[in-house]
């Protein structure tokens, strides 16, 4: 599993998340945190992908549907991008930050089309999830699941995955 | 660990989530949703109970106790009984539903007496838990578990079992 | 790792959780549960610290970051204490209560400084977490972490630690 993809930038001083909004502005996260809290809400998927594209700048693609109280990032929603046709089950929460002590990292989430997530998931910044994968319940999505895999666990294993991937990872055919 | 058993509805065009309210009437999706909410944050037991009993048409076994938070499936809650005296944790999630991508799957969640779930655990469709069962904050129960078994992890593993139970599956006395 | 700690308070009659208010004024309660509620959607950190101190009696130090959501133990928040210049994830619980069948148990959790917990955490009541620790996102924090460890997964195991701790566990150096 190839490793997530974040960028990193140093600060000065206590911790980036006790100076937040030196690195965001305060009305950008209030304004997300509000169409994020009502989108969880929200018992229509299409106002729902509506508001995810017009208000906090998300890519949605067709007929894609984000179950209930689903959290997007309420900092950086913008790097989040999900393909057509996929599911996000209930209560997945999915980050594009990471604020540490000496830096804070950004990184972009691109869930692919005909993606199931299973409700309860984390999916962590910097992670690309490939079309027709599948994520259990409950997962800690901290790696790239590849095209059509079957992953879950905490700490996120493969538990299934196409014939033709097994065989570009081992170079043999079975 | 018996699998979990869950009955499937194949679905034709988009994924079965988009499509929800012509599997599930939006009325009565609205209703549960509200049901579950407010007793999420009701303080007194006996009458959360009343309420999941009353408007959700769950089976709820005397003195069974259900914390903060606890989330009940919204859709099919009457598939959910829970036996006497048991302990359901802080902001547990127990879904009796599966929306997949060409089909959805429903499955009854049968909980049984003196049990206690720890707390942000999941249970999925589908699955029995045993009278006596323990199982640790945090897992993912996507099996059935055994009576007096104590169980955690994601994935879920047996961590501890009665001694007849373990005669039962090796064949063995000790 | 060390185990956790905490006290034992066996009860009589049903469950201690149906039995609540026996155990922990219903008032009290009432407040911690408004004052976490209210916390964990409150923008500024330093405004959030001085409603953990003031109104819960927490122990928090200087410069530490609590984030959105974070869910303090809403009975007995008074046994958390965190450190300075640390950062609690995104809707992390800290819970210093188990309440069971036929007893409850108390535990004090105390948080180092310059610690980081990822989001979606859940900590066990008994738990020290030594300073400069890395708790990675989702771990279930069921036993102590080493100071300068960074731990993860569900069981939660120690991903690296430093060598001067190996040294100290092991008696030799390399």
């Amino acid at each position: 599993m190839a490793k997530r993809q974040t960028e990193r930038y140093p600060i000065q001083g206590p911790n980036s998340l006790w100076q937040l909004y030196k690195t965001v502005s305060f009305w950008k996260v209030a304004k997300c945190f509000i169409v994020v809290q009502i989108a969880r809400y929200t018992p229509w998927m299409p106002l729902k992908n509506w508001m995810y594209r017009t208000f906090l700048g998300m890519e949605i693609g067709e007929n894609t549907a984000v179950a209930l109280m689903v959290m997007m990032d309420t900092m950086f929603p913008e790097r989040i991008s999900i393909g057509a046709n996929s599911i996000i089950g209930y209560n997945t929460t999915i980050l594009a930050h990471e604020y540490l002590i000496d830096e804070y990292r950004l990184g972009n989430v691109k869930i692919g089309a005909r993606v199931m997530v299973g409700a309860n998931s984390t999916i962590l910044p910097g992670v690309t999830i490939g079309d027709d994968a599948i994520v259990s319940a409950a997962t800690l999505v901290n790696a790239d699941v590849p095209p059509g895999a079957f992953v879950g666990g905490n700490p996120m294993r493969i538990i299934r995955q196409p014939k033709i991937e097994q065989e570009e990872y081992t170079g043999e055919s079975e």
